[in-house]
């Protein structure tokens, strides 16, 4: 394995373990909302976001202890996002990480609710005072994850999203929703360690434009995926937007216009880096992954 | 109008205005889901959490620049859980003050967006630096909101209160899923002036109590309207438990004794204020206004 595989199922297992952690398994009468809640957020995935938040607070020397928790709130928030993205009324999906979705498995309401409590137990972790010891840290923690993913962050992705199936978006159009439905919650990601480690302006700065660059490079990838992969391979359903007729960057530029522009994206994405000298390597490979995933 | 009255209109009155602020007509992609939760938190109502929101920061004296926000923030947490819990997986609802419901009205994917999008924003108004001047504060409110409405509040308070249907909850059980689902945010209501004001441990206590035995009145008052209130009176849709073979207090202890039980908690209730003298009045009214209330 190399040292980038080595950091990026270190963070995985820091991160599964600190939710594991944070949503016990309860006999009291939060029970079955509990189970589903770690039923989501337990079936694996590569666990991007979490990746991106203790790298990002390693630039910084941050206390993993603090990372991680940080870590595994924003990936608890990804997973209610997909749990209720999912949802019938929604996109309606029945597999998500090669597993039945949490509502095929527990039931609407329960998946309903499992969102609603991993969002809320978010908000929970990251203003406990084991996160941060500066309660100002953990506060603008708190505020930029909300603004991320609030409607004018990743709620109003998801709606312009259900909106793209009525209407067919431009470039620009497409654009904008992939910032806000997944852009959004990879800026956080790497604006998390920069608010963690107190880094200068220059500095979040930088973090916050290779998060921009590598979320649209990730969305380009994952249109290309939607199209090439299997079922089997990428654990979820495929060519689900060209069978609901919904453009995305492939069908707008055309697989190889959209890996060309994936390309140059990731090359831009870690360009930003250079300020963090070799501290920034893991990040500028995470990129590469990026534009090399097959899943 | 008594004194009462015209607090309880005051205190709808800043809230709203708070709101109407907080979530401003959006002519950006994010316009659907900002009108829809416009019409649900504009929609009216009692706005009895932020009416003890901002009297229990009263007590203290805490601006109300401060206090009103919180307020919005919290009837926010309200509203989203009126809107999930109206949709047709959960209790199915066309009604809710006396307008159709977020789903009805406006389609099942947008009212869950909604719902996300309030609970977000109500973080995002709690963590954000005009709430107070001190980010203690700030993360102190978050946290505790957080605790009251998540999988061992009110998430799982609605969860038990799914459960409820298929087996038939005894008295214990039914004050324990009440605690949660309505108790633990009536709690919050109360404590967030508590926090606010920087109030003592006595203080603090004495106002949980208050809370604690207000809610649980507040329910039994809740469960006597359904049986002998009319929809129009009431606004939403009556009798639901009854149909439902849900048990409830009432049918559990009857009306005569559901009515002194509450009628002994209001007397608890307003025995917990003695502390405050005078200034606990409003506070005091609005315990009788809870008793006395006919929707």
């Amino acid at each position: 394995m190399s040292n980038f595989d080595v950091a990026l199922a270190e963070a995985a297992a820091l991160t599964d373990a600190a939710m594991d952690d944070l949503i016990p398994i309860s006999d009291g009468p939060e029970k079955q909302v509990m189970e589903a809640m770690r039923y989501s957020v337990l079936a694996g995935g590569k666990r991007l976001r979490p990746f991106l938040v203790i790298a990002s607070a390693d630039l910084f020397s941050v206390s993993r202890s603090c990372s991680e928790r940080v870590a595994a709130a924003i990936e608890m928030v990804h997973t209610y996002s997909l749990i209720h993205d999912d949802l019938p009324a929604m996109d309606d999906d029945d597999l998500r990480r090669g597993k039945p979705t949490c509502h095929v498995k527990y039931g609407e309401a329960t998946a309903i609710l499992a969102g609603d409590g991993l969002l809320t137990l978010a908000f929970e972790i990251i203003a406990g005072e084991e996160t941060h010891v500066r309660a100002e840290v953990r506060c603008e923690l708190a505020l930029e994850l909300a603004r991320a993913i609030g409607p004018q962050g990743m709620v109003g992705g998801q709606m312009l999203d259900l909106m793209a199936e009525d209407r067919n978006f431009d470039v620009p159009e497409i654009t904008r929703l992939q910032r806000m439905k997944t852009g959004a919650l990879i800026g956080i990601s790497c604006l998390a360690g920069a608010i963690l480690g107190k880094a200068n302006k220059n500095q979040r700065h930088m973090l916050k434009a290779y998060a921009h660059d590598l979320g649209l490079a990730f969305q380009l990838i994952d249109d290309l995926l939607d199209i090439e992969g299997s079922e089997e391979e990428m654990g979820k359903a495929v060519n689900k937007d060209k069978a609901a007729g919904k453009a995305t960057f492939v069908t707008l530029l055309g697989p190889e216009r959209a890996r060309s522009q994936a390309k140059l994206l990731i090359q831009q994405a870690i360009k930003h880096l250079d300020i963090f000298g070799e501290k920034g390597n893991l990040m500028r490979v995470l990129a590469e992954f990026v534009e090399l995933r097959r899943k």
